[in-house]
C-alpha cells in the first residue's frame, strides 16, 4: 500500500454529515417517524439498489438521472430513485399484505445538477408515509393530510398544503380545448406557475402547440386558488365544467375530503390550488404540495423570512397513485402517500452560525461530566482512578470523558472541559479520604480557582444525576 | 407505462426489512449509539459511494468484491466496502480535526457469496466506533474494549473479547523462523484456527512454503490463550521471545492495557489469544474479536445454545490502525476502532417465531387505541366523529386507528382491533350525552359483549393516558 495523491473529496453532489448537523437530522427523522407510528405506520427498509428493470419506465424522462451499477456479472441494478417504486415492488412481492400504512426514511439517488446551497443534492433523503389498500374514498387521503399537519406541528413550522385533483385538472384541460395527447405537457407547463409568470407559462404552452385561445382558457381555469369550500362552490356553479365526467368525479372527491378535513379540524391548513399539477406520471387522484407559510407578522418569533421560504420551495409533496402496484403484473393496490423533503426541512431548522463563534464547523461533544485530576509536583496523574470513576459514570448512563494523557496538566484539562457542564476533580488526599470534588461550571470560562464541593466518592453517581 | 413481467425480487444478497424486525434493528442501533455518545462519540454519515480511487488498494485481494457504479460520465465511484476507509478519507479532508471519537452506523456493500441463513448478505450493516488522534499508549485502546463491554451489557448478551497484538504476532513468527515475506500469508492461515483443526492449518502453512519445523514452532507459539496476566507472564519468561523487538514492544503495550482493563473492572471479559490475527492489512497494534460466551449453565435464563453461538461467529471486531489516514498523503493520524456486526447481533436477539402463530411474517402495528362506532339499523357509521376523536388522541401523542369504512360492521371493527390494548367505542346516544365508552381488552379475543365503561368525552385523553 503506497501513499496516494488522490483528490480528497466526496463524489459530486454528495456530502458528509457530522456532529450537530447529524443530530438535528436524526431529531427530524424521529419527530416524523413518531407521527407515522402514531397513525399505525409500519417501518420498511429496502436495499439501496434494485433490479434495473423494476425501476424502468416508472419515471418518464427523468429515468436518465438514474445511477446504474456496473455490470460485474449477475443482475443489472440501479440505485433507487425514490422510495415509492421500491414500496410498490415490495407490495407486489408480498401478496399477503392487502392493507398497510408503511413509512420509510432513506437516501435516494439522482444524477441531477446539484445545487448544494439550496439543499439539492444527488444523494438526498426522502421520508415517506403511504397508505395502501382498498378503502372508502378519500378516507386515507384525508389521513395523509392530517399526518402532514401533525408532522409540521411537531416540527413547529407553519405551513400551507396546496391541494388539487388530477381528474379535475385533466377535466379543466379537456373543457378548455386541450387535445388529449397535449394534456401531460400542458400539465407540466401549468405546474411552473409557482415559479414563473403567467406570460412565460403561456409562452411554453404555445410552444407546445396550444392555440392562443385554448392557452388563455387554461389560464383562466387554473389560476384560481383559495379555501376548499369557496373553490368547490365556484367549480360547481360552472355548468360547462360540471358536465365533464372527470371534473364532476373530482368535485365529489373534494367534497368528501372537505368534510373529513373539518372533522380533523385542519381545513385552515389547506389551499385548493388549480395550478398544482405535480410532475410524476403515476398520480391518479388527489395531489398535494406543502409550502412554508409566509409569516403573518414580519419579525414574529419563530417566523422565517420570505426569501428563505421561497428559496426552499416545496418541503413535502405527494398524492394518490392507484395504478403503480398493478404495473408489476399482479393484483393492483390503490395507494396514496406523502414524501417529506427532509434535507430542505433541515436547512430551515438549522440554526444560523453564531457570528462570534470559531466552532461553526467544529465537532461538538455532548458530555455531562469531565473527570480530571490535579496535584502538586509529585503528582502521578491518577489515570487509573480517573478511568475507574468514569466507568462508574458510564455504567450509570452518564456521558463522561477524561484526558487520555497519563499525567495531564491542570490547564489542559480545564481547556478540554470547555462546554461540559460538570467536572469531577480528583486529588490524591481527597481520594485517600474517600472523597472527590464536584464542580458546576458557571459559564464557558472554566479556568476558575474554585474547585467545587467535596462529596463522598460513594455518592458520586447520585450527586451527578441530580445535576444533569 | 405498460404492465411488465419483471421477476419481482430484491437483488441477490439483499433483503427488505419490515415491521418488528426493523424496530428490533433500530433498538440495537439506539442501544449502541447511546453507549457511543456516553463516551463522547460524534456521529458521522458519509455518502453510500466514494470516488473509486479513494477505496483502491485498501482491501487487498478483497477489492474484487467491490461494487462499482457504471461510468455515466464524470467521476468513477464505488459503493463503500466498510466504514473505516470513508472515516480515514474524512479525517484526511478535515485538517482541523486532530482528535475525535466518531461513530457511524450504515450499510456497506460486498459482492461476496451470500449466506442469508447465517446473516451474511451483500448489503449489510456496520456499526463502528473509532478513536482518532495522538494519545498516550493504549488509553484509547482500553476505552474501546470498555465500549464493547458496555454495548453487550446494554444488549444483555454474554461475550468474551479475544485480543492479540500485531507486533507480538509478527515477532512470534519471526522468532519461529518465518521469512519476512511469508508473515502475512502465515498470519492468514493462523487466523483460521478458530474454524479449522491444527492439522489443516499446518497443511496450509506447508503449502504456503513453510518448513515442517517452522510450522510446528509457529503452532507451539500461537496455540495459547488465557487471561491477560498469565499470558504476559508466560511470554515474559521466554527470553528468546522477549529478545525480539516486536514482541517486547507488544508486551509493554499489553501490560499497560492490563492495568487499564483492571481500572475499568473488565479484565474477566478479555482472553489473550495468540492465534487471533484478523484479515485486514491495515492493523498495526492491538487487534480484537468478540465472540458469544458459552452459557455457564445449560438452560440458564437468557443463555444461548452453543450451536447457535458457533454458527454466528464473531459479532464484533476491530483494532489499531495507525497508518491508514497517512496513506492519503496528508498528516498521519493514529486510530483504533471497533465494528459491531449488527446483522449477526440481530439474528441472535430476534425472538424465535411462536409455534402457534400465523403472523410470523405479518406486519404488526403497535397501537394504543382502536376507535370504533357501533349502532342499530339506522346507524350512519359516525366516521366524522371517529376522525375527530382520533385526531384528539393523535394530538396527544397516542397511537390510534379507526376503520376506513364509512359504515363499518361491529364484527369487522372488533377484528381490526385484535392486538390493540384499548378501544374507544362511540354510539349515537352516548355521543349526544357527551360520553364515549372506554374498553380494556383482556386478551386477544376481542369479540366480547362488554363494551367498557362510560366516560366523559372531555376526559378521553386523560383516561386513555392513565392506561397506556
Amino acid at each position: 500500500m503506497s501513499r496516494s495523491s488522490v483528490q480528497l473529496k466526496t463524489p459530486q453532489g454528495t456530502r458528509d454529515w457530522v456532529g450537530d448537523d447529524l443530530l438535528l437530522r436524526e431529531k427530524i427523522f424521529k419527530t416524523t417517524s413518531d407521527v407515522f407510528r402514531r397513525h399505525g405506520g409500519t417501518p420498511l427498509d429496502t436495499p439501496v439498489f434494485e433490479i434495473k428493470e423494476i425501476l424502468s419506465e416508472k419515471y418518464g424522462e427523468d429515468s436518465r438521472l438514474m445511477y446504474d451499477l456496473e455490470d460485474q456479472g449477475g443482475e443489472l441494478c440501479s440505485l433507487r430513485f425514490d422510495l415509492t417504486v421500491p414500496f410498490a415492488r415490495w407490495l407486489a412481492m408480498n401478496g399477503h399484505v392487502t392493507h398497510i400504512k408503511r413509512y420509510q426514511i432513506a437516501k435516494v439517488y439522482r444524477r441531477d445538477q446539484p445545487a448544494i446551497a439550496r439543499g439539492r443534492l444527488r444523494e438526498f433523503h426522502q421520508c415517506d408515509f403511504d397508505i395502501a389498500g382498498v378503502y372508502d374514498p378519500m378516507v386515507p387521503d384525508a389521513e395523509i393530510l392530517c399526518v402532514i399537519v401533525e408532522v409540521f406541528e411537531a416540527l413547529e413550522l407553519g405551513i400551507t398544503i396546496k391541494i388539487n385533483h388530477r381528474r379535475i385538472l385533466d377535466g379543466l384541460f379537456a373543457v378548455a380545448g386541450v387535445p388529449e395527447e397535449k394534456i401531460r405537457p400542458t400539465s407540466s407547463a401549468v405546474d411552473k406557475l409557482d415559479k414563473m409568470s403567467w406570460d412565460d407559462v403561456k409562452k411554453e404552452m404555445l410552444e407546445k402547440g396550444l392555440s392562443d385561445e385554448v392557452a388563455d382558457q387554461v389560464g383562466e381555469y387554473v389560476r384560481r386558488s383559495g379555501n376548499i369550500h369557496d373553490m368547490l362552490e365556484a367549480l360547481k356553479s360552472n355548468e360547462k365544467l360540471t358536465a365533464n365526467e372527470n371534473v364532476s368525479a373530482g368535485i365529489e372527491d373534494m367534497g368528501l375530503l372537505a368534510s373529513y378535513l373539518k372533522a380533523f379540524d385542519i381545513v385552515d391548513k389547506v389551499s385548493f390550488d388549480c395550478s398544482l399539477a405535480r410532475g410524476l406520471d403515476y398520480y391518479s387522484g388527489l395531489i398535494f404540495e406543502v409550502i412554508m407559510q409566509a409569516p403573518t407578522e414580519p419579525g414574529e418569533p419563530g417566523s422565517r423570512s420570505k426569501t428563505q421560504t421561497s428559496q426552499v420551495g416545496s418541503i413535502a409533496a405527494g398524492g394518490r397513485y392507484d395504478n403503480l402496484v398493478g404495473m408489476y403484473g399482479k393484483r393492483p393496490i390503490p395507494c396514496a402517500g406523502i414524501s417529506f423533503g427532509v434535507d430542505r426541512i433541515f436547512t430551515i431548522l438549522k440554526p444560523p452560525p453564531e457570528k462570534d463563534s470559531k466552532t461553526s464547523s467544529a465537532v461538538t461533544r455532548n458530555l455531562d461530566v469531565y473527570v480530571m485530576a490535579i496535584g502538586g509536583k509529585e503528582f502521578e496523574g491518577l489515570l487509573l482512578e480517573r478511568m475507574a470513576i468514569t466507568r462508574q459514570l458510564w455504567k450509570a448512563g452518564i456521558r463522561a470523558e477524561y484526558s487520555a494523557k497519563t499525567k495531564p496538566k491542570s490547564l489542559q484539562q480545564f481547556k478540554e472541559a470547555i462546554g461540559v457542564p460538570l467536572a469531577i476533580i480528583l486529588g490524591q488526599d481527597e481520594l485517600a479520604a474517600g472523597q472527590v470534588r464536584l464542580k458546576v461550571f458557571k459559564s464557558n470560562t472554566n479556568n476558575e480557582k474554585d474547585l467545587g464541593q467535596l462529596i463522598s466518592r460513594d455518592n458520586l453517581v447520585k450527586e451527578v444525576k441530580k445535576l444533569i
